[in-house]
């Protein structure tokens, strides 16, 4: 199968790992606008050869999107335009944008939306890792818009790469990302403003930072370019996430502030519950 | 040298295994309230013995403190009673109220305030790692007032536990905590209680869960017997860096409200700067 990666940076670049690893791709067209990731995806090894994306779609079995939500949504429907019997699929974070977009075009059960759900801070052709998806969830949305066969290929495709199913609706896939991964973006980023604000006055504090703290900030390094697209895109759940967010931060601060510790209690206790989710 | 260590959990139970594995203590003494974790501390080999404290500190060259900060607070005076030229020594993460407490005590010499900036969200004696301190900071607090032979054991073993050695003043160290890590549990506990209020509704969110929202919420496993009273004794601090993240977290708020998405952008690209802090 000939498969053309349109982005080959952190995700684009991991699946380029994988589909030649495990067989699936025996060739891989790069498409890439920045230069300096397209010498180096070469370079890496990641894509065989790189061109536009007209050419790529046109000699391709199977096209992944992985560029940021706004270039999936402006590039999809002229993609869509040249396509015959090609799969298309995006690993886009947020769906609602994407689908709407291409709702009403004539190709759209060519196109297959997934999400799968592993990422880093890190961007770029550089930040590609083998064996990045395994044993993570990957979500398809709105299956029974797409046609069987291009579904078919793109489930083949992620069971390959060791990921497990799960079918949602675009508007589920939207509310879920919101909580299980926007918000804690946002409090990443928020955190590091937290700290680089006061850095200006306490220089030290950055020779004690721990593990916790690296834990809880290390999302702050991630992408701006990807990010605001994102957030743009999902502006009403995460909104709707933030506030709830914010509430919640706020009953910490009136603890303090009444040294009500018998609540204070209650919340972290409440809060330990998240070890019935994570191990 | 016969080392004591009061509280065989996390901390102490590391600590524990490091001694011994570098030789510093030739026999180390248990004393544990909880009963079951003293068997387990015992079966584990973290500790030849358990003893009451009283004991303990006579038997000992040096006391290391690894107790929850209101529970030091409340017995280091009465071990320092009983103190001839033992070295006794905290590992806290809070320490206005400790030293205050022992502040014109006529013993105060013997004793080092120190923090090392390492843990994890794990408890008791089972939770207790191999390796854990090295290449990690520990801060020693006002060691002006303390003996400089007890200093120097102190330093000792730091050193052969791998850790690099900072000073500064108790304030100084209670400020920085609440910054690079008081606060980082505040917004875990409050990320896993926004989480947790709308699982109610929404089911399906937890299989989805990535490696940035665990990255993020991990923290929220820890121990609120450990965190209440932390929270308690920092609270001005905290209630200060709390204040600051909340109006971090609204600035990305009212950009999502008014679509200034160049602002947002402006945000997160500060945020980014946490990576010349962070490897």
């Amino acid at each position: 199968m000939i498969v053309s990666i349109i982005g080959t940076g952190l995700i684009g670049g991991s699946f380029a790992i994988a589909l030649k690893e495990n067989g699936m791709a025996d060739k891989i067209i790069g498409v890439e606008s920045n230069k300096e990731h397209a010498a180096q995806a070469l370079s890496l090894g990641l894509v065989d050869e790189i061109t536009g994306w007209e050419e790529a779609v046109s000699q391709s079995d199977l096209v992944i999107l992985a560029i940021p939500v706004n270039a999936v949504e402006e590039l999809l429907p002229s993609i869509l335009n040249k396509v015959d019997q090609q799969v298309i699929m995006d690993v886009g974070s947020i769906k609602n944008g994407i689908l709407a977009a291409v709702s009403s075009h004539p190709k759209r059960s060519r196109f297959v939306a997934t999400h799968p759900m592993w990422g880093t801070e890190y961007s770029g052709p550089g930040a590609a890792v083998q064996g990045a998806f395994i044993g993570k969830a990957t979500v398809i949305c709105d299956q029974e818009r797409s046609d069987k066969d291009a579904v078919a290929i793109v489930e083949e495709l992620y069971r390959r790469l060791g990921m497990h199913l799960v079918y949602m609706t675009a508007a589920e896939h939207d509310v879920h990302v919101a909580y299980i991964s926007h918000i804690s973006h946002i409090t990443s980023f928020a955190l590091a403003n937290t700290v680089l604000e006061k850095e200006r006055e306490e220089d030290a504090i950055f020779e004690l930072a721990s593990a916790g703290f690296e834990s809880t900030v290390r999302l702050a390094k991630s992408n701006a370019a990807m990010w605001v697209p994102i957030l743009m895109q999902n502006r009403e759940n995460v909104l709707d996430v933030l506030n709830e967010h914010l509430s919640q931060l706020r009953k910490f601060k009136a603890c303090l502030e009444k040294e009500n510790y018998d609540y204070l209690q209650e919340l972290i206790e409440n809060a330990n519950k998240i070890k019935r989710i994570l191990k």
